[in-house]
């Protein structure tokens, strides 16, 4: 294991996460808020360690996939850690374990909250709470590869480990102009969506706030009836920008460089907008009676659909009181998430088609053994390591969520809520049913289920095996 | 497609269905019930069908796993519809409908019924809804194999298609044999039970009937209240024989050729011993505020468990009123299933294991690239083959439950009914949890939902394959 550099890129975090802390600093300077105080302390607590930490330099450069691995991992946790001193020196969170808690599910644009009055926060709390759905959005490291002078193997390796999806998306050959490509793109879809919330009628802050949380499709709101109280255009942007976000990054990258037909030719964004349009149709017949209009029925059905696809987990009113057959679409909708490469969490839209293709070839192979069939996406063949892979995942995905189910229901609430609450926050949407419906919370939870739930919440945004090479004894074995 | 051969067993078929009624139709006359007469009705058609059958003989014996899928679905199906008749013609069952969904569930060792007063039926009906766990536990067509005088390729394609579990057992090396050793264990093991049930007060046919449902892993009773009201000496015995039944019969092989080295070595064996006994233990703990003594606690949770696990679906209690720990832990139990090559349905205990492994070898290889690790069991390597279709049958396993889920939800009862009863019907076992507890049954549900919960059934005991072969439009091309 390579700790110097470990220790390198841990130290460079803090310095992000210094200053990540001006923006809520500056919003709670305006404002004239004495919270914004706390934010200046853990900034200067941040870059005092960091200057310490200047001293170490990396001593070689031998970095593998394990090192990539576990340095993602240290650098969430360590960011989740500092990022919650505010919210818990502020005294607007009653515990550390609250504020971490919240930190972790803004970090991995889960949007999961453990409070019950989010209109009670000072502004520059309630800045940064959203304002971390965006620097997870994208991921730290990212950001750490574009703007640093990194070089060598363990950009690869950090970013692969960082990504969402089965595949790394280089754009382009360099890792570095990678990530500077796909934060320049993230950064123009954040400045074009503020700029249309403000048209509609939103102030900047709430423009800016809400816009973080829609981008990062993470799902913190300012209000406690989340999205149901602004008006439908306000309604209508959110449902555009989640779902954009859901997309892969390349295809705009593909439209950028003005290579429409590619960005088009995606299979996985067919599918993605054939389920939302497919599941936004059946929940709106579904739903029908609750609405004055079918239009109606369909602008809300959407909403929902977009919001727990995207894994955003906005909601324009309690869809736990919608039928059970709507409930049942929004569930299956959680556990899917979006398409890889995109800011979503979820299992992904591209890995479902993998899965689905796989199977249809397995049942061929029985039904014609002598003959072997390819599996092709984008027109391209999948190479059998990916298939491999994929499958693993599957397995791992599927494991973590039966045990931690397990784990929560010492709490002794009921099977929906426990199930939700998981397969919510695993797959970084964000509210579930029962008591943790969109117009609940996660503050009844035991500090033990809470621990379990931040770890889903990690593991599900860094794709599950960062966290568990994290784990496994082996990792630190010489 | 080799028809002339599929025809050929399918007519075999009735005529055993045919000498199966031998037996409640004796049941019937003894008693003296009017409803044993449509048994008569039924045999002769039967025989009158399989007459004409006669004519047509195998043309070739060119017989693939295609054939041999195809063939075992349509012979599960053929004897469920014939299977029905004497349940719909005696009038006892309101609809054919519902006749059918008791006798798929029957055959597949479920034990889910639509009858809301089990102790209304006629003794020779009950009879009959016993035997068919006993018939389905080891499979039809090993009898078939293991009686008729068929020879050919076709042996080891039925076998396969029929067995649970990842790999066939060969106990040796002809298949005719094998399956006759199987069919002998099988009896020892129904007749030791009656015996046992007999000395500890039971009736004759109080004590074959439910030692069909036990050594079947089946789970229908002769009691509304399932197996509540016997004694603690006739509960123990459930206990025993349903926890033995959930073994590889291979285990009892090789007992019986004196090899108990090879017998106790069984990682299967030990797995499961080790699952019943921690979850006996976890759920006693938990329930201990429900009974007298810690003793009768761990005696309600051992019987419990071991049903779920066996997926036999006994109840001595109704433990849909337990603390949502203890379901959780027997809803994970239904999901997992007995060992491989057993009565029982469900995942099986064998799959996890190599699955667990794939994982932990996957991590092993992210940390260590380039070292390759091979995955044992029983000292053995396994083969790639196997770990491959281990995966991909997770893979179907897992679409097949949150397909049919959504599909049940449309009924619009709660969300943990209808989760419940698609794990329990697809995994044989039979409750689940609310409306479908053990206090409760499936006659609300919608005909829709029916044929959905029998795919289940169907589909969960041939162990997939089966029923996807036979619905893929890939078979059927020329």
């Amino acid at each position: 294991m390579n700790y110097s550099v470990i220790r390198y890129i841990l130290f460079r975090v803090l310095e992000f996460a210094a200053l990540f802390m001006t923006l809520p600093l500056l919003v709670g300077l305006i404002y004239g808020e004495s919270s914004a105080f706390y934010f200046l302390y853990v900034m200067a607590g941040c870059l005092a360690v960091s200057l310490v930490g200047r001293r170490f330099k990396p001593k070689n450069q031998v970095f593998y996939a394990r090192e990539g691995f576990v340095t993602v991992s240290l650098s969430w946790i360590l960011l989740s850690l500092v990022g919650a001193l505010p919210f818990y020196l502020s005294g607007e969170f009653p515990t550390y374990t609250d504020a971490l808690f919240e930190t972790i599910s803004g970090l991995t644009t889960t949007g999961a909250t453990v409070l019950t009055d989010v209109e009670g926060l000072s502004r520059c709390i309630q800045f940064w709470r959203c304002f971390t759905h965006w620097i997870g959005g994208m991921g730290v490291l990212v950001l750490i590869l574009a703007v640093l002078p990194l070089s060598g193997s363990y950009n690869m390796h950090l970013m692969r480990a960082e990504s969402p999806g089965p595949s790394v998306g280089k754009l382009v050959p360099k890792i570095k102009n990678t990530a500077m490509i796909l934060y320049g793109i993230y950064l123009a879809i954040t400045l074009i969506e503020i700029t249309a919330l403000m048209f509609a009628g939103l102030n900047l802050y709430e423009a800016s706030t809400l816009t973080f949380s829609t981008v990062g499709t993470g799902g913190f709101g300012l209000l406690n009836t989340s999205i149901g109280s602004y008006s439908m255009t306000v309604q209508t942007i959110f449902i555009i920008f989640m779902l954009l976000c859901g997309i892969n990054f390349q295809v705009f990258y593909l439209l950028l460089i003005k290579r429409p037909k590619e960005a088009f030719g995606s299979e996985e964004l067919r599918y993605y907008l054939g389920i939302v349009l497919a599941a936004s149709l059946l929940i709106a017949v579904n739903v029908r009676g609750f609405f004055a209009s079918g239009w109606e029925a369909f602008h809300h059905s959407m909403f929902q659909v977009a919001s727990v696809i995207t894994t955003t987990g906005f909601a324009t009113l309690d869809y736990n009181v919608w039928p059970e057959f709507s409930r049942t679409i929004l569930f299956l909708l959680t556990l899917l998430g979006a398409c890889a490469g995109s800011t979503g969490g979820g299992f992904k839209v591209s890995r479902l088609i993998v899965l689905l293709r796989s199977v249809k070839n397995e049942i061929f192979s029985v039904i014609h053994p002598r003959s072997i069939k390819k599996l092709h996406m984008d027109g391209h063949i999948v190479e059998d390591g990916v298939i491999k892979s994929i499958q693993v995942y599957t397995m791992i995905y599927v494991m973590i969520l039966l045990g931690s189910f397990v784990l929560i229901s010492l709490n002794e609430f009921d099977f929906v809520t426990n199930i939700t609450a998981v397969a919510t926050t695993f797959n970084n949407v964000g509210p579930g049913f029962n008591m943790v419906g969109p117009a609940g919370n996660y503050a009844a939870f035991s500090v033990f289920s809470k621990l379990v739930l931040m770890f889903d919440m990690l593991a599900g945004r860094l794709e599950l095996l960062p966290m568990m090479v994290l784990l496994s004894p082996r990792t630190w074995r010489r």
